[in-house]
């Protein structure tokens, strides 16, 4: 029996965990919060904080491989445990991930276009900045950012003080504003022989910075998508990387495409996999770090994938009732606003 | 949170842990044995004896409703349980699932045909009941018997004694030889509401008493799919059951209808319906014993499930890589003959 160890204990360890058990394989769930959702359908649960090396070193004791269901999980811990166990991904794709400047410094150094964007450390570093790369938008905490958290919009150079402020003195970046045609993400998967296998592109909206609905296949053309596909596949060989990681691009007019961010782990947007493949994202990020074979990522239908996110979750009695849509609930006690509770994904048949 | 108890611990339970765990649902497990399939994937196992009454009693402080995961569960640990907590099925229904003769007997009380059947508790009575019924058909222990235990096969009066020394001294039944088209099944639901959802009939392919594959639909015409699901809800209705049933049943020439038998859970033969359909028979069943309305049975996708079993598991890097296939595996440590190690279902598209 395989044991897979995985570094954080939420919605997406918990369906790693329900892929991993797919496939006979056991889970061991490590993270600091005491009853993650991810430890109730795991084999076992270590709560301790990451940077606690004797429970480290126990639970490398116990798991065959490590992986990582969330971008932040100390680099340290991760090459802590890499001294013990084969660890995917590696603690250097954390560092690059991490950290929004390692990240477009990667990207713009292996040929991919991001917007353009200039690191901000100082308000007088952001008014620079906005006269450079013009004067709309948005300014980022360089690390520990997700679904809108640490950012702010900039509309033109007045916005800059307060924008500057809701940094909070945390290094930053401005992303200058990217009119894109619309949103889209490549869930890549990479395995341990290098093989890459990616699913096809899903075209994803937004709001509040929140992911609401990916649905594929998204509205590009041939030549965007293979462009994507390209990049995505680009990115995971350059990084040595193993395992899942979602790929947010911009699609611009024309056809161009500049990569938003990545993410080195399973992904939102990628979650249509479950119903609409063979092989989900979760199965092929467990079956990645496990060192078995990738699987085939064709999807046999399209699909919508929406998130309930908050009080969305009131819709779940209407959602149950309703033909044809597969439900998923994170077993998530309290319905805070912005809070990822579940999704649902319909399957677009016939 | 809702904790749902399943009484048993193997690939049954497993899977009904999963869906649960997709509907936010905990579950604890109850069975005798250690490191049950089902613990690896549940937030709470207790491994205790269905007779130990102090254990019961605890288990059934921890949890909302029971459930079991396999028809051989005494029929009096369900009922010490439901004084406590909801259960079901309920006792009543176990114990006509669990003896042949009181399965048949119910059936054609409800004026369900089954194949001709006698009572055999001694060899006068096996060799009268040949003389009656003709003289081929099979032998079975009225209880505990499954996948082709406790049956001996008859192909003339001169099989008589060592068939019926095979049953070992326990009661037995003669079920007469059915000359049938094809093997199928129904695997129906019903709510705590009395609302019954049925999944398309799929048609089954035995070999040594052990199920091989379910392929739906089964190639039967629209009068016997109609008969056979209208049948499977007559049965559900005066069992008064709750939960998800399995009907087995011989499709005769002519369109005439047998049923074989009926298990009162998940059944191996609802399988395909993980892949096939938006809510699975797992779900399906957790939805029904946890007071949830029941979801749409509709399949979007025609399929076979194959199950893998003992040997079969060294076919598992084959499926791995074939393009399509979805795998099962149970966490089951070694591949004895005959043993269910996991399945594999196939959509059939486009």
């Amino acid at each position: 029996m395989t044991t897979l160890g995985i570094l954080g204990g939420g919605q997406l360890g918990r369906m790693l965990a329900m892929a991993a058990a797919r496939l006979g394989i056991d889970c061991h769930i490590y993270c600091p919060e005491a009853d993650p959702p991810a430890g109730q359908v795991s084999a076992a649960v270590t709560v301790a904080g990451y940077d606690d090396e004797t429970a480290l070193s126990a639970f490398a004791e116990t798991v065959d491989s490590v992986t990582t269901e969330f971008e932040n999980v100390p680099a340290a811990t991760a090459r802590f445990l890499a001294a013990r166990v084969p660890v995917h991904p590696s603690a250097e794709a954390l560092e690059i991930a991490q950290d929004r400047i390692a990240e477009k410094s990667f990207l713009n150094g292996i040929g991919i276009d991001t917007a353009p964007w200039r690191a901000v450390d100082t308000l007088a570093d952001l008014t620079a900045a906005l006269g450079e790369i013009g004067p709309r938008g948005v300014l980022k905490t360089c690390r520990l950012g997700y679904d809108g958290k640490g950012q702010a919009r900039l509309n033109g150079p007045e916005d800059a003080p307060d924008a500057f402020a809701a940094m909070k003195g945390a290094p930053a970046v401005l992303e200058g504003f990217a009119a894109f045609e619309r949103e889209i993400s490549v869930i890549a998967a990479r395995g341990t022989d290098g093989t890459v296998r990616c699913y096809d592109p899903g075209e994803n909206h937004h709001s509040e910075g929140i992911l609401r609905t990916t649905t594929v296949p998204a509205r590009i053309d041939d030549a965007t998508r293979a462009a994507a596909l390209a990049m995505a596949e680009r990115i995971v060989t350059e990084l040595d990387y193993v395992g899942v990681i979602g790929v947010e691009m911009f699609a611009m007019p024309g056809g161009t495409l500049l990569v938003n961010e990545i993410a080195p782990r399973v992904h939102n947007t990628g979650h249509w996999t479950i119903e609409g493949c063979a092989v989900s994202q979760f199965e092929q990020h467990v079956r990645a770090v496990c060192g078995i074979p990738l699987g085939d990522p064709a999807r046999h239908s399209d699909a919508v994938m929406e998130n309930l996110i908050g009080d969305d979750i009131n819709a779940v009695p209407a959602l149950l009732a309703e033909p044809g849509a597969a439900l998923h609930l994170y077993g998530k006690g309290e319905a805070r606003p912005g809070r990822k509770m579940g999704h649902v994904t319909r399957l677009v048949t016939g």
